[in-house]
């Protein structure tokens, strides 16, 4: 098991490019021991700064992908067959509380509302996470923290956190960083150079403001990188923005034209 | 199984500044050991206070987050496969009641409804939980009790207690203590001077003045205990609250300014 | 297994202050081996008067409450795993017939309606009930009977007993006993005296008033008991009536408000 | 099994009264192997007929009381854990078409409409049960009849036979007996004098006169058998009538005074 | 497993009156492997047809009687615990994949919409049938062929088959077959001369009428050969018609007249 | 598990006739390892050119057809028993990543909505998939590709892919191939003329301009090589479109006259 928590481990530095004081500020709360909840939209760079923290806090890094499926054992753990009866197997929050990793609920704002409550115990003073399956009451590793992601664009009635679970949390806000820092971005990520990057960030400006217009959600910094990918690799820029931007993004034939008009302004 | 008891006591006394009576009603109540409902709103020190009276009174406590994929056999209990077939496994409710601990059954509205009636027979007369799949009707050790909490803020149609339920229970009203303290609270959580504390209070008020005008519920104690501790860490205090206060609160932008503004005018 | 069945006999007689005729037409009931509802909102003593006519009549009392999660299974029985492989384990239903126990069927409105259709079998001639699982064709004990109970303040288009299942049964109506015998109940009961049990009585009367004006069930003998309770143990008879009356009844502040002049009518 | 068969016959003839030419409609469509079903109220006696003409035709009796819980392996089967690994466990199902017993799924509109069809190749020229979990094609033994009951007051949109599983049968209906025959099957059941029995059964036919007036369902013969027979222990007829008539079949009070008047009458 | 196919080959000829050119398109159809759908209403021969067609192609038939609680598991196949561990158990679907069968999806529109989606790689080039559970890809055996039934009365908004599976299937539509053909038919099935059977026709003509004026769908050739069957063993034609046809068919009491009426004409 | 990779390389060329440029995009989207995800109707090829890639590329492929009962473990694996306890089985989604397959995800859009985020940890720099429930953390083969399918003509507030999930990948638009490349495709895979192929790709664009006036989606390729192979088998041609084209793709009467009528001016 304590092999296994190594496989966590954040081995080469994440490359991250820091927007605003995010990193002090997580690194205060960490010293505080105060869960951490990162909130924006889907693609601006949450995993990233996450893997980032923990590479440079040196700690393990456990991250869950949420879903509604996701029962609370799914997180804590459950009884498995064994030659010998029974086998307590730690679901990764637990493993995370023992070993004292970071423990990421990624998209936390998908699992069941409800199902979201067996955190409550890890977050505040009392740091414990009760087996109840197993009857044992997990007091959390020193090292322990927990961080969670949630896209408020996602919110609706049916699923939001619950005010009990929010007021747990210090909060960091996460957005499209400024043109400058995007250019920046999709140049190293894609490894194309500045220019075709300028225009990629052009297109995804003239994208985002759409939003709202008929585009749900605007175009993220890991499109304009998969189409500087594309492109890198020999694509011609209009093949790579239509299959990387405006085909994924919507079915809707106006926003398609629209943006196909923002691709061939730059292109 | 009597050791596993231990774990569960309560060693170090818990920090718990009383707002009126609420200690010595609870302790009459556990006399007559007539069950006990918290009722209030979010972080405002109810799970706290349950860990004060366990100490106080020197049983253990076991804790459980309730919510709605909570079975009536996550409390009760199961049997498990062995090496030598099934062997029965308390759940905690079980366990609480044969060991003589303090069973709190935090939330408990978040349960379904009909889950909570498997706790009717330990709440009146009887005090025996029938542990049907086992075939024992445990008789309750004479030291146990049973407390729920209970936020009414969340009372819907679909999620209240039932009236066969609720009039079992003595019930102990909580709220945000006053200003004065909330003060010696913040003070000594967060590990702040008194100043920065009153400034934290003050906030907290206004945001309070909020609920009903966009606000869900008002910032809890526990969020002011947050901004301080960013604060002992070296966080500016207007990042500290942004972070801990208002970020976490809420994603409506008019709510973020009222609650920015109200920071503004104390730091 | 016989030895189990010992565990349910109610061996100290169980105080029980009858209404009416109830005693007799539940012995003539039992004589002729008709099935019998105990019908009457909650807390009023319907599980108090099946233990003592299980008491009475010398038989032993298996009680489920029941739920909306409790499975046909959950009664009737179920396979378990054992070192030699499976082993059938009788749900309380079929261990209550097969030793010819009293089965008390608490709250029966709150299983799924269909669930119910189980205990048919066991209602008419036949007095079998199908292991159908296990491929045993059960037949009841003759000392075996069946009693449920339910609330018509519950009783709802989605939960409502099926006329099928209404008709097998003899029916007995229960409601809040008059002043004289529930102030010697509460008296009795609390360990107080007579004026004190007279002036909750007189405030349980008040409250009851308000039923249909804004609570949804009056005030049950039970509260009058576990305020009587407090007030044995030296709480001041205010704060000993807002602790088991007022505050578990409702979270509406003009009810309070209401409630709580009738305490202060009569202490 | 073999001898598991042997638990189902019906050893003592159960007294039936018929009504019509239902015996000889019901031989006919046996000696076609006819899948019947009956139709009719709740209480008149669709069971007791069809465990008579088990008796009759000197056939095993395999009776399922439906519900919507009741999976398709519930009726077909299922694999158990052995000592030795998995072994077979029929259904009631299979039970009664391998071993050539009368299969009678009681109220077979309670089970969800698609779990049905597990009774179709049953049904027809086919007359076989696939075990697709066990890879068995079971073929029925000569002598199995399938009986399915229905209570036609039930039939709703969300719950109906579809008509493909309808047109498998050949349909008995069945209603309240006359006046006449009534009173015989009163006198006879519950062991009173005719002149009781009359009062009785006149006592029904006022009730059933409110039906679609109030009353969802008129008194069922079994009802006034249950009067009979308190009455036969000694019970005052008016409380008899309460306890086993009026009290069971309503909470309404305007129809309970309807009935008790109708009692009063007669008493 | 090979002895287990054997099972499922159709030794006698089911006897089958063609309609139109359905056995020869459905040989065509079966030459290139292209699955077949069978639409039509109830009991008008659709399963018999395919039984028919087993027998000529001289291939088993693996018939599935599709019903909404089957899980894709249940087609394809699942691990059994066994002495030694588990052991792979085909479900109907893979068995006949597996050996060659015909497999017969009997009203498929009753099956989860979604669960129907693994017989696609079944239906196209690939003919394999991943069994993921099992690490299988079972390439289907060169003889087998997949058919469906399908009743287009039943469809709904709920309940259709979606395009992506109905263009995977060539389509054979079945209805009532014409007067002088079923009267055939009805003689040869129920055993009744020819001048029965032909009002027994006349009869199901005139029912067939009342359809979309208060019956839901017509009166089957089944329902006509079970009246047949009837007065072939004695019982008097009137009552063997209200037996048969009109009383399992509504619970109208207009539509029964109307049906009884016209069952008075020809008898 | 060696082998069994090999069980998913696709050893013969399948046939495929590019339709624009999609080859080469899915080439450099390969070499990007950027997820690729296939748009587009029912039936016009997505399946074959995943499958042609895999040979082009000469990667195993694993494909999974989605449905809404699928679970994460479905994809992602399980533990099943065996002689020695528990053995732990890849689902088709870790078996793809540990082994360097294709992974393809057909008609994704009919799982769950949030089952589908246990794939996003494998579609971003991460390429790893949590294995929570082994605690194993599997790291991508560099050869794995993830590619989906997905019908923008099923799309629904329901059922649509969630922003954050398709930002995640390149996307490729496929419709029906314009007529003289379907023509190619119809005789080559039905075995046909070029004269016939194109009687049936003009009934096919009839049929298509109908889509929106009356018929859900248009008729697929698929469907004409249908017909096609019947006429290869000597049916009627009419007969053969009756059977492949016009019975299955609706039971609208007046739309099935309008395709009869179609049908009946090219043949």
């Amino acid at each position: 098991m304590k092999d296994m928590i190594e496989d966590h481990r954040v081995i080469a530095e994440p490359w991250y490019r820091p927007l605003a004081d995010e990193v002090a500020l997580f690194e205060a709360a960490y010293a505080a021991r105060m869960p951490v909840m990162l909130k924006g939209p889907t693609g601006c760079g949450k995993t990233r700064f996450v893997e980032h923290m923990a590479w440079r806090l040196g700690k393990p890094l456990v991250t869950v992908a949420c879903n509604e499926d996701m029962t609370a054992s799914d997180l804590v753990g459950r009884f498995l067959l064994d030659a010998s009866g029974t086998r307590w197997q730690d679901g990764p929050l637990a493993f995370a509380a023992r070993h004292g990793a970071i423990c990421y609920l990624d998209e936390i704002v998908e699992a069941r509302q409800d199902t979201t409550v067996v955190i409550h115990p890890l977050t505040d003073g009392r740091r414990v996470l009760p087996l109840e399956k197993k009857g044992e009451l997990l007091k959390a590793h020193p090292d322990f923290h927990l961080v969670i992601s949630y896209n408020p664009g996602y919110q609706s009635l049916m699923k939001d956190l619950k005010q009990s679970t929010k007021q747990r949390f210090g909060a960091l806000d996460f957005s499209w960083p400024e043109a400058r820092v995007e250019v920046e971005i999709v140049a190293h990520e894609a490894g194309v150079e500045t220019a075709t990057a300028e225009k990629l960030v052009d297109i995804g400006a003239r994208a985002r403001n759409l939003k709202g217009h008929g585009l749900d959600e605007g175009v993220s910094t890991r499109m304009l990188v998969h189409a500087g990918q594309l492109i890198a690799r020999g694509v011609a820029p209009i093949a790579a923005c239509t299959m990387a931007i405006t085909r994924p993004i919507t079915d809707d034939m106006d926003m398609r034209d629209a943006l196909d008009a923002a691709v061939a302004t730059f292109f």
